[in-house]
């Protein structure tokens, strides 16, 4: 269970905005755990977030939104509520590569990951190893003895009576079909290993060693029908040198990936990204 | 001059602090920049800033401020609010090494800092050319014909005689006295050239050179009484390896350090430094 | 099994010495895959190391060692030649944190670490489920239900009876006593979760915290009986701001400690260190 | 005037060639101050800088360059000696964003880089200021009052002139003619004001605050006909958020655009730099 309600809005922005949503919140006892802001100026959109003590707060859920209603369509917001009495489900898709996986499950396994894993799902049947370590129920799905658009869609069927709320793509390896794409709008992650935009597409660390870069990276993005060309929520990168070798940076490129993901996850699911066309506000 | 009010503001916690201040900006038609809220969760303090389009206030400063009194005094608030049509006086302090204070000078001339520098004091006659290209009026004060009190005395008139705001000790390597850190509480920064609290004192970069670190550093602090002490505004670092010298050291230091006073002094003179004991917050 | 050898050698700079050491391993046909050297100009101590092609070599083990003999005695060398029949065996001590252990042994799973693990030795029986998913022996010590000195005397047997050659405090959080230090000296490595020498001691987030400074880290070093005092093999920082309780900082230095620590061990493994009085050569 | 002879070499890796490298400076008592080699072990390519203390070989240039070349043409050499009597001719072009300019000229000043600076060459004759202050000699070229070919050839001609051995674009903003980049081959270098590959091209910031990457960077590298496609020597990033505009980035990019020039200028001129096809090897 979560201890904390997150409040995000995002709307355009107009004076006595925050007056009245501060006002909203005080007057049904808030206390405010964290409260972040930003403006676009180009845009002149406004993007907002609130993090409530939960127990702090004198309405439920249904009775704080029919509540807050009228001030959301005031103000053209487009907003969301967390719900503290439940915890997000997130699927986990992997293959043969294992360092990100490993990586979330053991965080979340410690606490540091506030979501449920209703199960792993990958393309190697090895994985059934690790998953049974952490006891999370595993899906293998055959790439290879069918089409893939059948191997998708029985993804989809997992994940639909799972009920799972976010997709993450831990080196899955594997392109998701466009309809996936629309059907997981800002709720499907990805871990691509370059430093968007640069080395998009395949072997991104043999392109980064042809080219002679002095710096490697990793973003962590939604997944969008345009490959590598989602919002990207959070990137890492690393100092190389001459003496490293493409497999050398396979093997260090890894850290980056790892810490990428699990940042972006961790603030996707603690509400601290918004999606403003194909771009994030990230209130990290 | 610069086109924003910045205000900003620390009292105890408390609901409904918020909603008031927003209030009270949206009445008087405040378009916010930027916004920034901090609870301190153990001590249940609070901290904001507000960044304010000067040209969409109603009010002036002086009405301004009466008007916020009864708000201020109600949340036992410290607060403060910059006046848009004036520049903060900025004095920098500096000795031998040239690299921060040349640095400083040339992001002040190119508009990075929003700030007068009414002086540069030097206990160098050298320092007088740079002054002079910048049109900086020079003052040398000497530190070895006389007395160490007197020489500081002579740099508090100075200081006073300009109505200077903001001292900054450029690598001054002079220490301050102690009743000048109490005059200057706040308003006086300095550069270490070390990550504190690691290497306090004489020639750190000499002593991280003996102690065989792998990453060196310098830190922007506000001068207190008890040296490099004092609330740390800004660190950097930068890996080195055994390969370098101690003299390879304070060359490849100088860009941690220009980099952390540069960003520290912005920080302060747009007021987004709150000191809060011996810490700062930093809505950078 | 590796395929490679690595020479280190340390000596007192001379001329010729690079030349001769080149002179022999050509004529034995050696491939050299990577070679380092290092001056000290302060102590005219000079350092080297070759990775060789084990294939490429003419010579076992055993008669290189002879040969080589006649250079190491007229160079007055402190020298090392790894053996590629065997890989090193590695101890890891843990205790309730897991995050060090987690990622050493997935790492080690992966091929990344070239090493045997022939225990794991923790003084919470927790640990005994991750060593049995790996495979590897899990040993558990109480140090509350005896003495520490004997205790102690346990794991030194243990390590003993599997012929250990290095030991990793994985965030192990009990001091060895002086004389295991003495016994493991170069070959005990510890992860400290401070940037040393800032914060050693107990509760280094705490202390980062309450100084508060604007970046965390983390120190890979070996152990002497000088706590947190031994020669730093790599150090890992990471920004944090205001807004980080020591909380926020515990959980985001593990990535610090994840990595400082996995990186100097395979520095270590690799031959790439060189302990050079409380300093090391880290031909990375 | 310098105090070390660099001896760079790039040939076929073979064994015995760093023996008889080794061997012939240790027979002329070459005291080796720093030492570094590479094999590219896809292409069995070695690259090898030796620093030599000039004041320790019984050699002089011409003499040291007959009796190496027996041994360069054995190994099929591309080899190169710098001479410690004379330092390298570095022409700085600039444009009206002097940030760069400022700091190489600061770091000259102050005797961080080993260079003679014969001419400082703009569009801008804002910048003859500056020029005088350093004492350097400032040249104007109209770009606007003449076709471009000719405002290079006027370039050139000032170039050949002072027999400038480098060229360094201190973002001159000023694409180099075809012919121009042939002359100039591994003797430009050029920062480029994005972490390339990614933003190559015009407004790089702007691109980057488009796509929203959450960190920007700098790139120096050598010129080539192909715009910012050339071996890079050396990069830079830093973390941006959400609430940095453009012009925010621009500022703050500076500061890596100032560090990855630097960095990359003065590896050049210290013969750190070997280009190999379009890479570089850089033994920073």
């Amino acid at each position: 269970m979560q201890h904390s309600f997150r409040l995000t809005i995002q709307c355009p922005d107009q004076i006595g905005l925050v007056a009245q949503v501060s006002q909203f919140l005080a007057q049904y006892g808030a206390t405010i755990l964290e409260a972040n802001h930003h403006t676009d100026l180009t845009t002149q959109r406004f993007f907002m977030r609130h993090e409530i003590q939960a127990d702090s707060m004198t309405l439920d859920m249904a009775t704080f939104t029919a509540a807050f209603m009228p001030i959301a369509e005031k103000f053209k917001m487009d907003w969301h509520i967390s719900d503290p009495a439940s915890l997000p489900k997130v699927a986990l898709l992997a293959s043969h590569e294992t360092h990100c996986l490993a990586d979330l499950l053991h965080r979340w396994h410690t606490g540091e990951l506030a979501c449920e894993i209703p199960c792993i799902i990958a393309n190697h049947q090895a994985i059934a190893d690790i998953a049974a370590w952490y006891k999370v129920p595993f899906y293998f799905v055959n790439f290879k003895s069918q089409p893939k658009a059948d191997a998708f869609a029985q993804i989809e069927a997992i994940l639909s009576e799972l009920s799972v709320d976010t997709v993450v793509l831990a080196r899955f390896m594997q392109i998701l079909p466009e309809d996936m794409c629309h059907n997981w709008a800002g709720k499907a992650i990805n871990i691509h290993h370059s430093f968007l935009p640069s080395f998009a597409g395949a072997k991104p660390y043999q392109q980064a060693y042809d080219r002679g870069v002095k710096l490697i990276g990793a973003t962590c993005h939604y997944v969008t029908s345009d490959l590598d060309e989602g919002p990207i929520i959070e990137q890492q990168v690393m100092r190389i040198s001459h003496s490293d070798s493409a497999t050398d940076m396979v093997r260090k490129g890894r850290d980056c990936e790892k810490t990428a993901l699990a940042n972006g996850l961790r603030f996707h699911l603690e509400d601290r990204v918004i999606i403003d066309a194909n771009k994030t506000i990230v209130f990290a």
